[in-house]
């Protein structure tokens, strides 16, 4: 068996007792410690693990002999808190987006380099089968060349205190989109409003431009009746829809499309042709994608691979959010994403 | 009964034939002549309707005796063709969008007032039993205030020859939301791309201001794998989906919102409350909303009124457009409608 | 071009007008005269088709020289109506079922094969490119030994004013089954109630015992909030749904099973395993399968080709109908099929 | 506070762990001890809550100072060990079914009886918020007259070893209908295959003869490609679907019906009305229901109350799944449900 790597985890909210759980039932973890500033949340992972230990001081948790730490905190304090655990030699994940702006980002980044420490971003969808499904339909050419994306992530709820609606739903489409693309945007353009809480943006529209024309559009609301979890992904080839929320037929690939004629003359849209062929919904493995992330964390401590969602990734994804935030403030003009 | 109005068509591609087949099966209307460029057609329609008289020549049709003219021709010829119909004294219905850009429309709706004829476009969805359910809902304040509505029209095909996916399928979306909202958008924004043939853009995403902050989004694609013609209004108190695909359960009402509390402070996130209540689906009368345009149309001639859809909705959703065209060709920058 | 054949139609209320409108579309048929009972019926054809003769006289039809005659009156009339129609030297289509018992039915077998006419009966879902897929799925062995088949078919009314809801609905599907299959059933056994009106079933289930165990249910009722027609075909390879009210994905094969171990111990329930494969939607040509029906009817009559669904499958049909009446009033009993 | 009550649970399998689960997050319960025969079942307890205590042998169990023995164990066993705890002065909650046989179920209840101890079964859906609306809507009177139900309970596997699938599917849907309509059967018909493995039953569908002309049909199977648990009651003046598998809209009220002139005659079938009213989806609270029958046990034990699903009610579910199986073994013939 692997060596046991002994795991903190910095916050204990929504998203930190998932983190926990999932160290706590990975036989190569020792789930160590836990930290947050509520008294209650730490009674509550102490009753549901009494051997993990507890405290509200995050300094004792960082000079304790944890290798790893696991940030789950409001995204303003990721910088001040990553910055310490690497300063402290831990090997640090942190959750999405990786830090409030780009600066902290690159100084991470930087640090983690410097010290020869894993730092890892908590992208987790790039760790879905689904997704990885989607990726290698795109690499392997099977949907010819991609046109454009559309991606789809609303609800009702559950309103950020602190972020708007693009720092806290975009980071999923955003990563995943790069992920699957295998390349960065150039270009960013947002819309939106705030509606429920003054100059907290509560629905927003992202378009990103990558490179061969590829355009990509999401649109992110915390205002909609329906939970949808769509992603289209529109081929010469063949189109796929991969729907998160369908429990079981996540993915499907559409052999659909239009063929061009190779020439061209005034009448030529009466030569396209449409192709209307087969729908198939393939068997994607059941796994927790966070468990995989959580593994693949320990894994790359332990042989110092670079992890699939690392820093850089991190970074890149602040980045775009970055210009959409820009974008959203100017009236929706097209931004730069690296300046 | 009443008098019956003697009807001529123009065009009998697509839709022509529609029109045709309503006019023939409304009572109180005479369907008289059809006149097509292609010979096969008109064969077709006197295959279908022995009695309906036709002809290749527009001149013979508008020089004849029918007393109403209704136009289903290529875009580029809305102009000329009603133009010299409503010179010929004819009242006119165009198909939509009325002309191909506002001077036209401008013309056409000055031509109309002076010479007392009624002037209608085909803005078919305002005659949809389900917009119109909409509408009142909206109007009605029973959905609180709006904040947004977000509307997607995708499918695969049927590229048309002459215009891009914008003239095509979002006058539909945009006579909807301003005939639901009763109120014209100040600004429009557009992005899109052109992928199967060059500078036909076949992809775009339209965004509306109208005034109050409301928002609207559109996005239209001829290159996608499922039919969807989805319609999602959300207000203060309540939200709605139309869903025109569904055959049964086109409107859902969903008792769903966030309610804001009268003061705030820094905690105020967490007095945030959601509510999820009942979900009713109204019943839908299922008639063909063309067939009531066809009535109103006569209607109108009848008795002078002004068509729900007349020449001036027609125009303002010319400029709606344009502005969209304009946004397309500027990198998504807003445009205002009225210049 | 095919010769043409002369068509007369007997029956113009729900049904006939499908078939007169088919046969006029048809360029090898000459829909010739049409006969009901109900003038305003009469003159509603004659307004849609002015060419077709009409009479409320059916002893006219069969005396003129029409070559062919389809049915679509009363099934209490069926036998009477055919048997004339043959004796007057006509083919005959009966819509399906074909008599009101299996006396009527076979004396109009031996009729038309003494005659050597072409007798043939309206199962229309042969005709049907799903349907065709299906059969083609199970007899090319890809579903491995076929174990069950569930068939649903619901809806609120229509009411029929003389025969119940296993005369009514229960064709398609017996017609269906017997046709995938490609064997008849043994035995039936049929439970159901009467709610609405006294006497006439609204509600009903079937049970039909195939050779080689195969079981098939069949569950119709007049009387659900939802229109439901579901077939379900679980083979020990692969499972397949064909969902008649799915506009686009109407059959759908699941790569699903159980794989049993060879041997067979205390613990073998241990050792069962399950595949969770791929999901295909194959296309379906998409044709109106009465159009085909009425093709295939007049491709017999020209070639002398036995029609694949001849006045045999509609006698088997009545059989299996009648094995089910038994059983609804004598409790639910298996009854055999062959008396 | 509410006193603790001591709890002891009988096997670790599949559903003894959700069991524990609970009565460990219930404050008022003390989740003390649990038994079973496999060593690495109660390894895998300890981890998750190590101040359990774990026995294989369930006589130190049964002997311990538990109040309360929840028991979850193969249905074989039941009998035995609910007879020994009760015997042992436990109050029991067994898992559905109560026990093998009516004789088994007949003898607990009557040992409970006299010892003045609480004997509860686990008809989880009888605590399932969308089943208690359900009742409310048949009891209230709001649907009319009941006419029928239809339920279907299928989906790919999982096998049992010892039972069949008429033991281990249907008395969910038993138990949901005798409660829902607050009467019993009094008639059983079933009938059903065995595929994978010879002579236990994998599909079977169940007829339910209630007082009144109240039929209620059961589809249940372990080879179906999807997963369906669907439960369709139609009444004479609306009728509901409640549907398992929704996320959200479980339960589905459609304003929908036929009405019956009050006289009849030879043309009755064309005063037929229908009616095609809103459709409803009530809010459903969103609780665990093995929570609330936990809860349930737990009160009726500290208050003397009768459980709602008591051994009576767990003894005539076993008496309907006694009769279904004398069914599915003469043919499908009707059996009494009291002999």
């Amino acid at each position: 068996m692997e060596r046991q790597v002994k795991v903190g985890v910095l916050g204990a909210g929504y998203w930190g007792p998932k983190l926990i759980r999932n160290f706590q039932e990975i036989p190569s973890a020792d789930m160590a410690m836990v930290c947050d500033l509520r008294q209650d949340r730490l009674d509550h992972i102490r009753e549901l693990y009494p051997a993990v230990r507890v405290t509200t001081d995050y300094k004792e948790l960082l000079g304790s002999d944890v290798e790893a730490v696991a940030i789950a905190t409001p995204i303003r304090t990721h910088h001040r808190l990553a910055r310490e655990a690497l300063l402290a030699g831990k090997h640090v994940l942190v959750e999405k987006p990786l830090t409030a702006n780009s600066e902290e980002a690159e100084d991470l980044v930087n640090l983690a380099e410097q010290r020869g420490l894993t730092l890892m971003v908590g992208h987790t969808f790039e760790y879905n089968p689904a997704v990885e499904y989607l990726r290698n339909l795109i690499t392997s050419g099977e949907l010819g060349r991609i046109y454009y994306i559309n991606a789809t992530r609303v609800n009702l709820g559950i309103f950020q205190p602190d972020i708007n609606v693009v720092w806290d739903l975009a980071p999923h489409d955003v990563s995943i989109l790069t992920f699957v693309l295998g390349m960065l945007p150039v270009n960013v353009s947002a819309r939106g409003a705030a509606y429920v809480r003054p100059k907290i943006h509560d629905v927003a529209y992202l378009t990103l431009h990558f490179p061969n024309e590829v355009m990509a559009d999401i649109r992110v609301s915390w205002l909609d009746p329906c939970k949808i979890r769509r992603i289209t992904v529109v081929g010469s080839k063949k189109m796929v829809v991969y729907d998160d929320v369908e429990p079981t037929e996540k993915i499907k690939i559409y052999d659909k499309g239009v063929d061009v004629p190779p020439y061209s003359d005034t009448l030529e849209e009466f030569h396209l042709s449409y192709r209307y062929g087969d729908i198939t919904t393939p068997a994607i493995p059941n796994v927790e994608p966070l468990r995989v992330e959580c593994e693949h964390f320990l894994h790359c401590i332990r042989t110092g691979e670079r992890p699939r969602s690392d820093g850089r990734d991190g970074l890149e994804v602040v980045r775009i959010l970055e210009a959409a935030t820009r974008s959203l403030l100017n009236g929706g003009m097209r931004e730069r994403v690296r300046l």
